[in-house]
């Protein structure tokens, strides 16, 4: 079971402004909803040297890696490159999935399209049940593309796998600035050390001025820093506890 | 003048799935318009000893870096060691900023919030004639808030000492897919060896399929590979050029 995940957009077009991610957030959001703690996401352009050694960190650093973009016919598309480069693998057409592109593009295959066929010699395809065609698994590193569409589709009939014990949250509303709270906060965590506190000003929102967060993967031990935390704010400190 | 440019976020809350950033894609596309390369974007924890070697790595790698998050008074706020740590010099309150706070808070300015006037040794103030604190500027690395509405206009004070050779972008929206547009991008290349040529599917729009980018800091190249792919294209396969 995965613990810990890292993320690698390979996008010229985010590095230039042009589109904004949004797989990254969405994984972040769906791996910690399953227990899996997100420790970084890059961003690096599409050039085949950059992502090897980005691949190759990753998969060494991270129980898990998910590769995100660069995945297509065109010549910018060069993740699986990097990640066979990373491996010391070479490239090879995969037979099953140039079968499923021919199925696809109904014999008239091109060569560009073919492209999407190759694959890190020595992979598994994984997820192929659901979606029209099955993910690229290359020892610990999910190959995704970056089509928002398709990346969540691809996930999703990956999900189940990286099911962990789940991490329990709390978050505690307040109406005093961060430079009031953060007394209280250091009193916190010296009572219980484990706890992961985080405190989150927000500007725009006229109901409260900070979302403190109490996180762990020990349910009791959330729930026992809620109570100390609640019982040392002053009573009218707090808005809300969700 | 800034040729690169690298960007750090810190911040659990990102990884973690509980806010989604905005200050990378504001940056990128603010940067992309001066002229300047990003050439990658990192996502870390709150932690003193990757924030360091992450800007150490960055610091050296690129012409400037700029931080975000992790700057103001509570326990998980440790950019300002961070970047200390990986310039190695020690963290000292700054008399300035000292002064800027008590002014804020009206005298009652907590030891808490007097956090937030440390910075590295040997760093400047810079951009604080139209915003209410100055940017620590160590070495090339800008060290910016996470708040977005702060992160902005502390970025605007500082815009114009980023500006560079801008460049130049044409965008052909088609209406064939990536597989039978590989081949015309390939020639493309082969004839303009130093255009910078992005190919983005686009799947939920239903008046294009493919957004292809044309980018150059020499804006009569553009224009040639430009007229060339025109030529080049089916007359049909062009929805627009912008």
């Amino acid at each position: 079971m995965p613990k810990t995940a890292g993320i690698i957009l390979v996008g010229n077009e985010i590095l230039s402004g042009k589109i904004e991610d949004a797989n990254a957030a969405y994984l972040c959001r769906e791996l910690r909803g399953l227990g899996v703690d997100v420790r970084r996401i890059a961003v690096i352009p599409d050039e085949v040297q950059l992502i090897a050694d980005e691949v190759a960190t990753f998969s060494r650093d991270y129980d898990v890696v998910f590769t995100s973009g660069g995945v297509g016919p065109t010549h910018d598309d060069v993740t699986i490159e990097g990640v066979a480069r990373a491996m010391m693998a070479p490239v090879v057409r995969h037979p099953l999935l140039v079968q499923l592109l021919e199925q696809y593009y109904r014999g008239k295959v091109t060569e560009a399209a073919l492209k999407m066929a190759e694959v890190p010699q020595g992979c598994e395809l994984v997820g192929g049940e659901t979606v029209r065609f099955p993910t690229i698994l290359m020892r610990n590193v999910y190959v995704l593309p970056g089509v928002p569409e398709i990346f969540r589709a691809k996930f999703d009939a990956l999900r189940d796998r990286f099911r962990d014990q789940p991490i329990h949250l709390k978050n505690v509303y307040v109406r005093i600035g961060e430079s009031t709270l953060a007394d209280y906060l250091n009193r916190l965590l010296a009572e219980f050390p484990l706890l992961q506190l985080g405190s989150y000003p927000e500007l725009s929102n006229p109901e409260y001025k900070v979302k403190v967060t109490l996180e762990s993967r020990d349910r009791g031990y959330v729930e026992q820093a809620l109570t100390d935390l609640l019982a040392r704010l002053p009573a009218d400190a707090v808005v809300k506890v969700t």
